[in-house]
């Protein structure tokens, strides 16, 4: 088991959930999947995300999804499984099977009703006692969730709550709320800062404090490689990497449907079988096929020029 | 096996989950609900509403308590099963579960990313075809789903989707729509349309074509009459008895609050052991359990005066 | 001018604005309607509220209607004006222009941009210094400005904003927020607190703290006594009446509709000349109509009842 | 005058309103603008956009804005004001006053309440009665309303209403919306389609059937050289030069923070006197700064490689 810690860096992929056309289950691509993550470069995984195909599964098929990428990782990566739920009841249920099944820590989002600091604070206290000594990530995504985490409800969490070790920043607009966290006396202790939004902010998250991405662009390659220079103090390399993919990343951060075009570029570059969501969810048109093929054509392009 | 139809009317009670202080199920209050709510005049009953507890329950507890109703029931009223969720293989297999229990029908609300008419009825047809042959109630609730259904949309999904056949009327307001609804002319066929929002407008609704409630105020007798005499042509008298209690349907219609209000009532009535709500989830502050005895106070003298 | 303060209680009604069936502002219906508020027992009037019409008028309109008002109010009683505005130029003219009038006070609702505590407390902040030394209502109406008010964030205001005189306390539900803010120690100075909602919880509400009411049910008189009796111990009168007026003031709490069924029902009395809405703004159908007119009946029968 | 019609293309230019640091407007700024934007390549201008400090400007504010632009621009290009109101009347007085000053058109936006395609036509419809016979742009940004427009509302719309002349495009993704609009028979005749989101989609929206961008960002030279070339049909030249400018429009677009980064770099080109925003408002911060220089010379950088 390798545990998620305070010193969570570099990228954790968010996984995407393989199907077959016919909607079942493509095990074996899930395989291919964590191996090509793990070769792109990734520090970690994170499965069953609020955004993606989650919330599609059975009970049964999510447990079935984690147990065989924690069978693929065997313990090189840690696995955070997202455990978001209405009630504590299943949050715990899906965190301790994850927890026995070797997974590294869950990641928590909060409930729509929540709406001030003190709700909050209130919230993830509950939460982290609820699903034991567990470490877990404070997914603060408000464009999704429609909850304001405010920089002091996270240094009350932080403070109150030790096993809240990772913050999944995904504010937007965002930076300056990394800055603020990371200002001396803000936070009782440094928690990890990993970033989200298709990673169309990286290089100036990694400037203002954080410690990598998670989220889940299709070239988790672009990530790394920003990481990578920002923290050898190449900003300037960085940069370059990031604005050849930024068009691609652009293109597939559009809400709702950035999956289907997250899918088609894995399966295109062999990583899943098939493109198919499962419904209701659709995959791209042709002409957005053809856009897609385009920016890939320019991208390819363009990364030989850099190189 | 009751079997959900277009012919729905009378009082489809929304059944509260009863725990027990620990959070612990509690299958004896079960029991003694389900007889409480045909003592009181049911004529259909709903579990796992999206509005209450449900969420909490873990896949396994949820299937768990509707087959304790059903056994209790055992054949008398139709049950529907609420299987709303994020993707339609969690919602089928939840439907095919209550119907082979025994179910009657189930009860679908929209998820809050649809925004169009033409995406509501895509959904709509989508999710029956996915349940089969299972007759369900289109659950119309803006306030809580984010989702407006206009009167076209609804008359579309009639027109092309058979197994619809009742709508939980929720809009607020909603008396107009109630009204177009059973114009000469707007529906293909003729659907069942059972009303919400804690019984709150009632009186109204009859007038206005509706069958009867679907709603979990914590006097089903209060919907009982106000069906009954509206149906017998008495409005008048129907009036008397829903103001007697619109004090309290009044107080436990706050959004959120309500259902600690419900559970309160039920206990000190001896339907259902304890108060209790699973966490996260309050119980009522003795303020205001102070207020709720006040108004049952009021109007039980209330309801000798009038007869 | 009698200006606003801490010691704000009983009822100000919020006005409604009298157009013709043209659409024209009835200058004439203005005044009647002031008198009418005096007879009924208002202590306060509140114009150009966001909920009403006031968002209709143009800028030289609104300050008719409010001097209009102040003339025939002739110091007899406070007029508040709602200036919430999106920026503070137009705020601080709105506010320049009544106080220069003789309104007592103004009042500012939050910008739905506002999310966390420190945004809020800075956002009331900026403004009173903007107004100037001008009293002001905070308002606080979650269900339409999207702006969650925590008891903390509205105990730093009262802290750091001396101006800030009244709350106007809107939230739903809402009880247990009355209680927290009256609760020793939780605000540095005693404001006054008077609530909205159209009246639906004034029973509660005065036993929970308030002062009194600030909002427009056509029935101010319900209001008045609600407060009267509440105040000198009498709660079981209070009950009654407020049970005669509550079949009416739940069916006028219906969002969107509320303004045409009140001005209906002042049309009906005799108040205002014209029932219209300034479109786009619909009046009631003849079936809202015929149901207006019913609870009116069984309103007065009841009242009657009662003496 | 130059009036607004379906012909419109290329880069209608939002506009900012220039302040001095005090929060005075500043008409000199103005003028520099309205040269720049002209110099720039701007076929029309867009003023007092929902989006911008338009409504932090008084009424009489608004006008002298208004009145500046136009006789700066003086016939050479039409100017689209923004009427966007409560209520008609108010938006009749604007678009009366703004026409009548040599206005071509001005833009409409739906407020929040409209829930159903129905009630969107009912609204565009009787808002364009009561502008008279002024031709609009429809503005569609769902995530700033909160309302969504379906296609077959847009084709009523354009069907019902004749001075429905032009789409402003900002659904978010929207690039299937514009090829359904644009394919056979959908809409009853063919209206000019220009698109906003800071020009972050503009490839795409081009190749999809757009006339162009109506938004603001902060270098119209991109939109001009995109919507040029790909009308052209150099669609890789389009390309290249809108890559050189996408990190600055991502950083741009950052929802709340972008006007401050806007003006920023406007007030560094020397356009406009004062990065100021009026209150409530902020500046960016130096950090920030630092990020836009950064960006700023980076795309200089690559404009030089791309020549």
């Amino acid at each position: 088991m390798t545990r998620l810690t305070e010193e969570a860096q570099g990228v954790y992929v968010i996984a995407v959930t393989p199907f077959n056309d016919d909607g079942a289950l493509d095990m074996e691509s899930v395989d291919r999947m964590v191996d090509f993550y793990l070769e792109a470069g990734a520090t970690g995984l994170t499965a069953l995300g609020m955004m993606g195909e989650a919330p599609k599964l059975t009970t049964a098929e999510s447990l079935e999804v984690v147990q065989r990428i924690l069978a693929r990782l065997n313990g090189r990566i840690p696995l955070v499984v997202g455990v978001s739920a209405p009630g504590f009841a299943q949050m715990a249920e899906l965190s301790k099977a994850s927890m026995d099944a070797g997974a590294g820590g869950v990641m928590i989002a909060p409930p729509g009703n929540l709406k001030t600091d003190a709700q909050i604070v209130t919230y993830y206290t509950q939460a982290a006692e609820f699903i034991g000594g567990v470490p877990f990530v404070l997914q603060d995504f408000p464009l999704a969730t429609g909850v304001h985490i405010s920089v002091s409800a996270i240094a009350r969490i932080v403070e109150d709550v030790p096993t809240c070790v990772c913050l999944k920043h995904e504010d937007w607009p965002g930076l300056e709320k990394i800055s603020a966290l990371r200002a001396e006396g803000t936070l009782a202790r440094r928690i990890s800062i990993l970033c989200g939004n298709g990673g169309l902010f990286l290089p100036e998250e990694m400037d203002r404090g954080a410690d990598g991405a998670m989220t889940g662009f299709c070239y988790p390659e672009m990530m790394r490689d920003v990481v990578r220079h920002s923290k050898a103090g190449d900003a300037a390399r960085a940069r370059d990497i990031f604005n050849a993919y930024l068009p691609l990343a652009r293109y597939e951060q559009q809400p709702g449907l950035g999956l289907a075009v997250r899918k088609y570029v894995l399966a295109k570059r062999g990583v899943i079988g098939s493109a198919a969501l499962r419904r209701p969810g659709a995959g791209l048109t042709k002409a957005a096929q053809a856009e897609v093929d385009t920016l890939l054509a320019r991208q390819e392009e363009r990364l030989k020029e850099l190189n």
